[in-house]
């Protein structure tokens, strides 16, 4: 059986009208105006590059991989065309600005897509979005020269790009980078070797403008010694010659076959040319600008990965017969309880985490484009929490999906001719590259929460708060009131005690913090999604079932909070009373 | 870094004294003899042949693979070697009778070494346990000519064993079974397809005993039709020639990929002779003897997982420097808490499930030997209930620890060329094969807790919170005794509750309450074990390790009790009230 990806736009379009909503971004009228006039075509024709080419092309790109052949990386069969078809479609730019090359669209539709092109082909999805997170880095930070040479050809999707940033003794900790930079009269000698390069050389296009993190000479040790560095793979001028940067080797990995991860040598012969971006020793503020963007973006192809497991399983479940109804006919396994109850499991984490990732998209949005700047400083500090909890939450549950969706398969889904173990090994890296959930988790704790935005954290559990008061006096919506509100209450309440602890002793207690508020945030975004249920003029059974799709989360996912809120408090002196190599 | 496997032997001794006691089978003689006299020599020989051979073609296995090549399957290199050691040195056949060719040790001695296979190599592991399983039924069900021929040549490892249920159409509900069994004098003939067959065909042994599940001539629909016959590769005679039965094609798996998974055809050329095993129309009881010894197999080999799991992430994080501590000095990541809290997450899971794992190892022991019917029939009625929670649970948690493991590693632990990331591919298969957790999950609540073992489940309870009341008095242990007695107080009175529950509405539950039971009984063999700890003549320093394990697992693991009690109280109705299809 061989069911391609079909974009979800009947919940994808609810989705972005509740981010739209949530996040005030319906205020704004271009925004508006966009959403409302342009994103039913954008998407439909999205749908269509994703259903009929990206996805037939995962299973393709999952066996063959990409391959290095001398010094060039090939990749699987039909990515070349299918990249082609992506630029002409107009996809590689959808929400940079229109004086760049860019379609100037909002990026909460910009998300919707690329949730699509997660959905239906990660390892293709992750070089554009690569070029994305450059381009914005090299109009936020790079002089105007270097933006008006490499940008265009990245928003026309001419070029890709990289970003440069693990060596071999540094990954998480970047403060011990050695790649090296020398001036060079106008432009600079790199020398060093990174690794775990996406697409960092392949065939799709002529150049590739690498981003790399180095130490200018003479620079101070640690992070604060960083700079961001443009290096091309082709100098300008008129016969664009090779410089100085090529990939050694191809990682051979659990999942993301299709995406060539690259180790690259630079300087082997004298020094890679590169050139500057934002101000020198200033790197890692560029990265950030960067991280961010991949960071929201691994968010969103996250949700895309666990809406394609989803579809996987509940079309298996659907034809797949086994055990008999009370009459004795052969029934599809949907009939059975426990299916039942994994494809919904499925379906309402999926719903939430993509809520929650299109409401950052919005308030991204909103933090640009908002006329005041009060706006815009609130919706910053706002995406300031999302984010990483976006990074991290939507890939642990996609993981979660994935997981689900091979037990509903059973046999089946472990098998390689089956898409869903597939999804299973490409979605573990999410909660491990643009930063581990780790690194999301003490972010978001101990250097957001608890240091520079504990008031808009306590503003927005207020607000949380508030729509679960404000849900509909139904029975069905019980648990999720009265769940949503003590949890809000619990989570201040924890976060304020959380102030007076030394933050050396809150590392252990950063992840659980993380799945914890995730959860918590999903049941929000359900609630609000009740909320519209009644409110918007949706058909009886429509509005029943979104409903039920709240009950359900509150009944099956949201008790989870407890068992979190539980470590996160109690957990620490346990933490500290004994060590692991005690216990072999 | 390359770090083989390597039994961890104090911790195994500890698990074994432990489920000794618990059983009672410390009190009778020969048991207790061969645990202080032989145990020793054994284990550390298993370490032996695991660490040096088994572990070093684990990553072979997985990249080579098995081959078909003609009619023939061969298997990875160092494979045959191995499986000549492994005979020659005795292990196919521990705990089988010496009448029948096996060394007569209890199942216990027997489950510590099942977990070093499995943690060295599950691939290979797999092969021996099923002719363990095999010798079993056969030693319970088949007439004294057929067990003469058959036993001695699998207890001895000259000839392996397959079971041959699934059939494409028939995974889970073995009632639509269709390979047939016409009578043909003194044998039966044999013609279908069978799927999903581990070490159906193999270049390990000339001779390969498949026990076949199939319909005689004439028998009824459904389940209580089914007949088990034994159907050998080559028939008995001078030049054994081979059976008309084969290996049509290898499935590509996600992980185990070292053990040939075959589709075989039985009857392409007039019928596979077949001889039958119990009696006709027996086959499912003979197929159950078989499958609860396959399901303590896999408990067992997933302890083996995580075990291994946990090792390959505490010498990553040992050596892997990343970060500084207060002086400026690079640190091993095992020094940031979020390390500790994995790896101690690692440890105490993977004690209690090995402590879960060998308690059913020891009450089977007792259900044998003890010399009272009473005794023996409670320790049949206990293990009724450990059978399932141990192949659930434990499979359950081997993915997790291996995920776990994965993420310690960082982006390192996606490669290919690191173990953990073959440990997180092959440790999924646990909560698939030998039935679906589901199947456990509602063989637990349905068939055994809530039907014809609920006093056996009481009393089990009683004697869980009984070791949550004998708990040190110490301060750290406070979180697990009372979290301890209080889940046991939840869960008598739950199963009450859903005595009174139309059993079609349980399967939606089962899946949480196996968790939940668990969770507790993971909690319970920690109690014992700090019991132990204050009891036993350990150094300090061992004991306050084991302290502080167990209060480790009663912050950071208990707590996720409540979330599954939650959803087995309150998860019906929200369960009901929306269709999967409804939120697409």
């Amino acid at each position: 059986m061989t069911v391609s990806y079909e974009a979800p736009l009947a919940m994808m379009r609810l989705a972005l009208e509740q981010a739209a909503r949530l996040s005030s971004l319906d205020a704004l009228a271009a925004a508006a105006e966009a959403l409302t006039d342009l994103a039913p075509a954008i998407l439909e024709s999205a749908a269509r590059l994703a259903g009929e080419q990206l996805s037939r092309l995962n299973r393709i790109g999952d066996a063959a991989g990409a391959q290095l052949v001398g010094a060039t990386v090939t990749t699987a069969p039909g990515f070349k065309e299918a990249y082609r078809r992506f630029c002409a479609d107009g996809w590689p730019a959808l929400a940079a600005p229109p004086t760049a090359g860019g379609q100037g669209l909002p990026m909460l539709i910009a998300a919707a897509t690329t949730e699509m092109w997660g959905g239906a082909n990660l390892a293709f999805a992750m070089c554009p979005e690569a070029a994305s997170a450059a381009i914005e880095a090299l109009l936020t930070h790079a002089e105007a020269p270097l933006r008006e040479t490499y940008v265009p050809p990245l928003a026309s999707g001419a070029w890709t790009a990289s970003m440069c940033l693990t060596e071999p003794q540094a990954g998480s900790d970047l403060s011990t980078l050695r790649t090296s930079a020398e001036p060079d009269g106008e432009s600079w000698r790199l020398s060093g070797r990174k690794i775990f390069i996406s697409w960092g050389d392949h065939d799709l296009t002529d150049n590739i403008v690498h981003l790399v993190l180095a130490r200018a000479a003479g620079a101070p040790p640690g992070v604060k010694g960083l700079s961001l560095f443009l290096v091309p793979k082709r100098l300008p001028g008129p016969d664009a010659p090779l410089n100085d940067i090529r990939a050694i080797a191809l990682e051979h990995k659990m999942g993301i076959r299709g995406s060539p991860t690259c180790a690259m040598a630079l300087g082997e012969h004298g020094g890679a040319r590169g050139w500057l971006v934002g101000a020198l020793h200033g790197g890692l503020e560029c990265m950030f600008t960067m991280m961010n963007h991949m960071r929201l973006g691994v968010g969103l192809h996250s949700v895309g990965l666990a809406e394609r497991a989803r579809q996987l399983a509940l079309a298996y479940a659907q034809e797949r017969l086994q055990g008999r109804n009370a009459a004795g006919a052969q029934r599809p396994i949907i009939e059975h309880a426990d299916v039942r109850r994994m494809l919904l499991t499925m379906s309402v984490l999926t719903h939430a985490s993509r809520c929650l990732a299109y409401s950052a998209a919005a308030t991204l949005d909103v933090a640009r484009a908002a006329p005041s700047e009060v706006e815009r400083a609130r919706a910053t500090r706002r995406l300031a929490l999302l984010t990483p909890l976006v990074k991290a939450w939507c890939s642990d549950t996609a993981t979660e999906v994935a997981s689900l969706g091979v037990q509903v398969h059973g046999g089946m889904g472990y098998m390689d001719d089956c898409e869903i173990s597939q999804i299973y090994r490409d979605s573990r890296i999410g909660s491990i590259y643009e930063g581990t959930n780790y690194i999301q988790a003490q972010d978001l704790l101990v250097r957001k929460v608890l240091r520079v935005e504990f008031d808009t954290f306590v503003a927005w559990l207020d607000e949380m708060a508030e729509a679960a008061r404000s849900l509909p006096e139904e029975r069905a919506l019980e648990g999720l009131r009265s769940g949503l509100a003590s949890e809000c209450a619990e989570l201040a309440r924890t976060a304020a005690q959380l102030t007076r602890v030394d933050p050396e002793a809150l590392g252990g207690a950063a992840c659980a913090f993380l799945s914890w508020l995730g959860i918590v945030a999903g049941a929000w975004q359900w609630a609000e999604t009740a909320r519209g249920a009644r409110a918007a003029p949706l058909t009886e059974s429509r509005a029943a079932a979104l409903i039920g799709g709240a009950a359900f989360y509150a009944a099956h996912v949201l008790p989870r909070a407890r068992a979190f809120a539980a470590t996160v408090t109690g957990g620490a002196s346990a933490l500290a009373g004994v060590a692991p190599t005690d216990l072999a």
